[in-house]
């Protein structure tokens, strides 16, 4: 038997849960002010608006805004892939910083290069205008919830 | 001519300026928490307290959160070992998250493993009491300030 | 004035001395039987043999030789976009390994994200088959030729 | 029930059959010429004589050796805290390359940062005399030996 394809594990049903979901989530995702604007089977397009962020010394956003609207976007990707109820967690991230980012809008797209009943490796990108401001590579760990149980655990 | 050491490069009266600015900078640092308590010629010790940190649905803090915290200390640490007025710029990060991150204190320590006067490679780690909950490894660039160029730029 | 594209610092001749090159150079890459195709700016394709790899105990080709591999492709791809005699120093590469390497053909992709005077981020991906076995993101540094100097250097 | 420590997990009959075992593997490693040394609870300490590597144009060896070499170790260190019979499967690896490499002896270490039964979080470097020449940290998948199954598997 074929191992399912990102297209058949796509439910079109959970991304619309999650874009609804995702930009209200209170927390970091507030403070940086990302938005999940489409999903596709295996995509994500975002948004986030910088101009309220308040510059470092340098004049530019820090570079940790970027790293978490990556953080969040490539671990938000593979939710339209997974069985209802499973979480899907971050377990690494490589993130290069291409450009200086600016107080500005910013765009920002995930997409899973590869899925398994158990983790997704995705890559992200994102933009400000034309211009290539960081770019992710990394993995998703595809998590069951969590059954009850007593005594010890591993 | 022996190039200089960590040692050598130690600017003490940098790390203090950096402790008290640091502190009080506004922006991602502000809402992470993040402190910095200690500096040491390549080291660096600081803590946030994620207490107010909105959980996540799954009762843990945004992986991002961690991310930005690992993305300013492993940028500050170079701090004291560059001139005076030069940057110093996160070019690409990696890390991974080891633990599930829960809405406490949480401790960090960066560290230089190598710096010339271009760049330094550095590592990171975060603590949860005994639990090291995430490491990191990357690269900052050293930039000079920037002098007024008229024309084209590189 | 606008900064030169991939388009614009592509020089084909570099690309096919390249080709000549590699694909007679000793050590590594004659091990790994790693084979550059075609370079277009910004891209380059290249395959490998791993039919006379000795497999590990596990059945599969030594993660260490894909490894290898995108760490020539990523370096190889930025000659034709630098100027005759400069190097591409891979200073860091970050590397998924997605499938299970069998002792069979490798074809292999890099691809330039981003480059400027100094550096590159390069993306590069291994297919076997249709099955995407590796992925890769990583930073070349670009050194102009070493001047001959007395004395210290830094 | 307290998870078991990396010195409770620690097997040295395991750790003395893989330096018997390792050192006369075939393929990569026989081809680098990496020798594990010595193991301790989570740590491996392995050396090369690069000596015989044929240097790139300049002069340097090819940082895919020590690409290898560093996958190679950061797998092999987990092996005595596994039990006994499972695989340790490389799934991610960053590596930075911070000083040329010369065709000389060349130590490395690797360290396990964390462990569970599912996955190792892992470090090493590498050194040539007391130069830090590479550093890496990333992911190894601790595998279970395969089952025989009859029909469909994911």
């Amino acid at each position: 038997m074929a191992r399912p394809t990102i297209a058949d594990r796509y439910d079109e049903k959970i991304a619309q849960r999650m874009l609804d979901y995702s930009n209200q989530m209170p927390g970091l995702p507030a403070y940086l002010g990302v938005k999940l604007l489409r999903f596709a089977p295996g995509l994500l397009e975002a948004e986030a608006d910088l101009v309220a962020q308040e510059a470092t010394p340098s004049g530019n956003v820090h570079g940790g805004v970027v790293a978490g609207i990556l953080d969040h976007i490539t671990g938000a990707v593979v939710y339209p892939l997974i069985p209802d109820g499973h979480w899907g967690a971050t377990t690494e991230l490589k993130l290069n910083y291409i450009s200086p980012i600016t107080p500005e809008h910013l765009r920002a797209e995930a997409s899973v290069l590869a899925i398994t009943n158990r983790s997704a490796v995705v890559r992200a990108e994102a933009f400000q205008g034309e211009r290539l401001v960081a770019a992710a590579q990394g993995t998703i760990a595809i998590v069951a919830p969590r059954t009850v149980v007593t005594g010890a655990s591993a």
